[in-house]
């Protein structure tokens, strides 16, 4: 254990890591490295550099770092280009942060001469996986100490008992039995975990939810949102351009005004178990609908296809941690290639929960109005050629049922 | 052309068939048998009767069949099982009745002795694909007779002429220019094709939709099911045990009522082109969510990824009239071995165009709660064991990392 | 460490296993139950049973078992239905043998009131994976005991001393520096690991091979073999039916004659490293050859390549040892499922290392000579089908064509 | 008919297209421009001009193109990156050469004024779909003549009297019933079908074969080479830098003097029917193997699995003529990137018909002696860790196998 010289600690100021942060001075008697990152969670970060200068550490190995641009335009954007979902419906929300923090962790490391990260995910979920996988591959000998796996205070009661003891302030939500869920928050969601929901027959409270408005008590008006796309990513809403993680923002605001993007949802982890898990993801809704929406105009059949036949793949490998694996990266490549036209306008209408496309148009389009015309097309089609296109196509099943004919079958 | 002598053709009693039946007799000299389907589509079918009759067909070769429980059990259902969706968002309620029409076409081929069958489907279309392919995989020396990819009545005004010379009523609706889209329904959907629709970027009228209230006029209350599934299959909805056909018809009407399944798409046809459709699909979408929903508690993780994988390349068959083919009938079987145990409950919530699964339970779940849960679970669960399972899934990319260090890369 | 009761061991009766036996008695405390298969790995068992009972084991939980067959037809065979090749080259010969050790590892168990089992592979390997994973899907709450993950004889030399110092007789070979390779063997084939070939540069000694002839001492004269297949499985060998067992047997006697089936190769443990091994296969190459040419005339055009799709992945599933997992099963119920008119007859020929398949035929032949021919066929085929087939699979391409010349593209 | 203007043939200066060039003149009074390519076909080519220029052919509408390297550079090689297979056996060496021929007839189309193509492939066969296809996709509203589609010309018999009675010059060889077979060369193979073949179950006779001595025919002594590749290519043989075109034609003339690369097949159309053809691939089936001996050593495991999963459906593309498609190109941005690190060495041995990799080695290599050794490592690799891999990697299981025992499973 006493190899371990200067650790970089993914550290929010909240109980648990500022728990951490003490045992690690304590039970490695190393130098600890906070890092604290905003991903658009939406809570005052200043604070977790206080607490971490109270705890003794030095200012400047106090890394809080604004990582919200970066974490849509490099991240989030690549993901959607690929209409990302898991297992039909998750929109991998937290799982899409952690490859971001574990690149800012070995960032950290190696700017500060460090040698470990810890971090503050336990032995049961998906998070310790992201986090370590994309360590390893970005920094292959990183140390990694993984406390909720390696120590003794395994329950609420004893992490309370430990902070009280070594002068960490507890506040009031964790005195009174802390949070009523375990949740994770960033631009492009937030989830819920554990309690109430760790039944899967239990219905969600309506008290739980955060970012958006239940949809009985969404506005009465639906609103329209005209997207512009470039190269598949997201450019403006209403005509005007924005960055990446401001585009995003405005979108969780107005799908969140909307009632959009709740999930009730039992997943499958990496880790082999199943899972409950409730997300608010207004913004991430609607883009997926949106940039489905342009695809559909601008790409080829058999690439949208492709892409169709990869994404659930491609979701996995963000889901289990891979991010940073070669074959994550190797899928990548096909899907920006894919993406060089899909540029253009879509309109969507936002009520009461739901999103819909109702209009969309590109320079690119493929859609030839002309053929797909129910009209006169002026020769573009030739409708006799559609009796040899079946005729061939079905030729092999044909001879397969004059075969078993000639058997008696 | 003269080697046609009893032609079945699929006619629903309409203008286009009545023209089609006239001409078959006059351009083949042939007889001519008909099959209207009762595919819930909601329309009187006994008209049709006595338009044949009245074009000379003889009564016992007036085919009038209720295929309303064989469609949705023995189609629907099925297809269902996969969580069937073309390119992420048709639920495929146009091609799953294809397979259908062709078996009974065939059926009525060989009951009547005919040789030959026909119908009413474009020459642009899906349809005529997914009736011919059937209809050759069923019968492989049927001939068929498109008559639309070989007349000269290709335009509106020609066809009514050529109605208005051989005595087949044309109503109002007609004369007033025909209705404003190309529409079809069954039990699982119905569809809207053409007109002010053939620009991508119109919104569709809030008065096409049939099937469904629009949103913003569906009841301010929610409203709740319990459904409940047996080997992957809805059998009862609110306690009540019902036929397929029944079962399906009762979550249109909810799921009418509540504003639920519409949809507004560029998808991509067999033949080549994109073309825009609407649909309405109440029923079909609220099954889909609830059928995720019972599987994602009763279903392992990898089989379901592997159903997951495999689930656009079987829309894809069935979108392209491939049912009776050998593939499709190949991955049917994997998918139904995989819904042996997806039996038990889930409840639903609709709510102004939204369904939500808000529970699930089954005697079959794989979901732990021991496990799955926060706190200590007495040891079931290992939390040492993540380090060792992160460690071997890092080492290939710690091991590549290493070497390109060491090449100074 | 003292919960352990009583362990059922895979012993072989070689030093390893020995020295586990021992080892476990001493370090556990505990009854051990041996169990030594016959997968035709072609060596005695009998002395196997003379030192576990002079090892002190009761002679009632001494279990030497024939497996052959079952090997052969519930293992070997499905996996050949599927052309199973792992990483294009790889037939699995190691893999296919350790679930049906599991699984009779299990049987033991059950049957003696064990609570454990225990193996001889390393920590490095595949086949502790292997092993494993079968007997947790098959008894989850089983203990496992694999000494190389937890001992310190980790080398060669203090296995030797523990040997010496605890009467386990060391015979000369390992004396003297025991086998210049590690090998395993079982009726599919041999395989060769370690020492001088864990340098992938250096070429494997013509000594090393054991099964076959080298290429260039095969006999001048090419031998044919007329195979028959039922069902997607070898039945007769030149007319003669036999057992799984003994087909497989006469193919690697045949191969091995004419110096078919060796290979060298670098291959993915799924454990993380790259690992060299050398592996002969006679029978197994002429198997595969063979059965591909059955398929090749009884097998519809998209069943076979949706199999050559999925194949890759199930080869992954038998590498990694998931044999015994749901999603093995139900891609195996696909498989058995084409294999329905996999029936027929196959001529190979076998020559100085290398089969080819020269002749096939099958009363389920979809090989229509009549359409294939270059002459005149009768007017079972319409040649000018395809300029319709062409045209409509070319669509999308040319509106594409067409869109980008209108941009100026 | 009278629309077509200038049409480029492809034209090989043999019977059919001969007669094709006259029967064009004649049926369409149109110019033709003819167009001779090498491939490496290994034909005098010169003799095609003064045929061309006896059929009043312009001098400068004759073409004859040697594009041997752009052939194995850009086509053939970029295809031996993907391990590609048709059907498990088939290196496509046709297939592969049809997308050049079609885009150096659109640009001579381009070049010379002209507005039509035509071709001599008949209408059972693939490379009317591969010209076709390539050419509408490079060249959307190219017209096409398919003379073997169109004519009455539809035997041997006819084609000759159409020549005599048109001064076409008929040699021996047709006078005396023509090829046994007929054939397709290339630099990547040559290819027999038809006649005696047209039955799977005749073996094809030992002096049909070209371009390879029969295996028993070959030199009794091995030969080795050693193999350089750079990014996936190869780019030397035995220590000797040549062009691509240079290397496959050495790789041909060493395979064929072994006897290697003959392949007697079934396979499947695109356009619906089996075929039987027999190939010989010297230089191809060296290269093949190759290429899988130097990616075994510097390709990630992962990405080797998704190239292996993704290849059948590349295969299938290229086989079926989708060369110009953009799903085509979007998987070869896949593939080519990943073989960015595929750099290094491979030793293959030739002997009596067979190919094996013997050695490899890469400064890229991913193979680390250290961690794959049985012998100690230093530290490595932990070997602990396997156990909590296989506990999470078992957990599915083992969840399930409880639950099921609690129902009584």
């Amino acid at each position: 254990m006493s190899d371990v010289k200067r650790v970089v600690l993914a550290y929010s100021g909240g109980l648990d890591t500022s728990v951490i942060l003490k045992w690690l001075q304590d039970e490695y008697k190393c130098e600890v490295v906070t890092f604290t990152a905003d991903l658009g969670q939406g809570e005052e970060l200043e604070p977790a550099r206080a607490k971490a200068l109270k705890a003794g550490i030095k200012p400047e190995h106090i890394f809080i770092d604004d990582l919200r641009e970066e974490f849509v335009r490099d991240f989030v954007f690549p993901m959607f280009r690929a209409n990302t979902v898991y297992e039909g419906e998750y929109l991998l929300g937290t799982s899409i942060a952690r490859p971001l923090i574990a690149k800012r962790l070995i960032e950290i490391v190696k700017a500060t001469g460090a040698d470990t990260i810890s971090h503050g995910a336990t032995g049961k979920g998906n998070d310790q996986v992201r986090f370590e996988l994309g360590a390893y591959a970005l920094m292959p000998n990183v140390k990694v100490i993984a406390p909720w796996r390696e120590w003794d205070l395994n329950s609420r009661e004893k992490l309370m008992a430990y902070a009280e003891a070594n002068g960490i302030s507890v506040d009031m939500k964790h005195k009174n039995g802390g949070a009523p869920y375990s949740m994770d928050a960033n631009l492009l969601h937030i989830s819920f975990e554990g309690r109430h929901l760790e039944d899967p027959k239990n219905e969600a409270e309506e008290t739980m939810w955060r970012w958006s408005v239940s949809p009985e008590a969404a506005p009465d008006q639906a609103e329209y949102l005209d997207l512009e796309f470039e190269h598949g990513d997201l450019v403006a809403i209403n005509g005007t351009r924005m960055k990446a993680h401001e585009l995003l923002a405005k979108l969780n605001e107005l799908g969140g005004k909307h009632g959009i993007g709740r999930l009730d949802l039992v997943e499958n982890r990496y880790v082999g178990m199943k899972s409950r898990g409730c997300y608010e993801t207004p913004g991430g809704t609607i883009l997926l609908k949106a940039h489905r929406g342009i695809e559909s105009i601008t790409l080829d059949r058999e690439v949208a296809h492709l892409k169709d036949d990869l994404m659930p793949r491609y979701a996995q490998m963000i889901y289990a941690g891979y991010w940073w694996s070669p074959e994550r990266i190797a899928l990548q490549t096909l899907i920006d290639h894919t993406q060089e036209n899909v540029t253009g306008f879509v309109r969507v209408k936002l009520y009461k929960g739901a999103v819909s496309v109702v209009a969309r148009d590109s320079k690119y389009s493929l859609f030839d109005q002309n053929i797909a015309s129910f009209d006169d097309d002026g020769g573009a089609y030739n409708q006799a050629d559609a009796g040899g296109f079946i005729k061939l196509n079905a030729l092999r099943m044909r001879i397969a049922a004059n075969a078993k004919a000639k058997r008696g079958g």
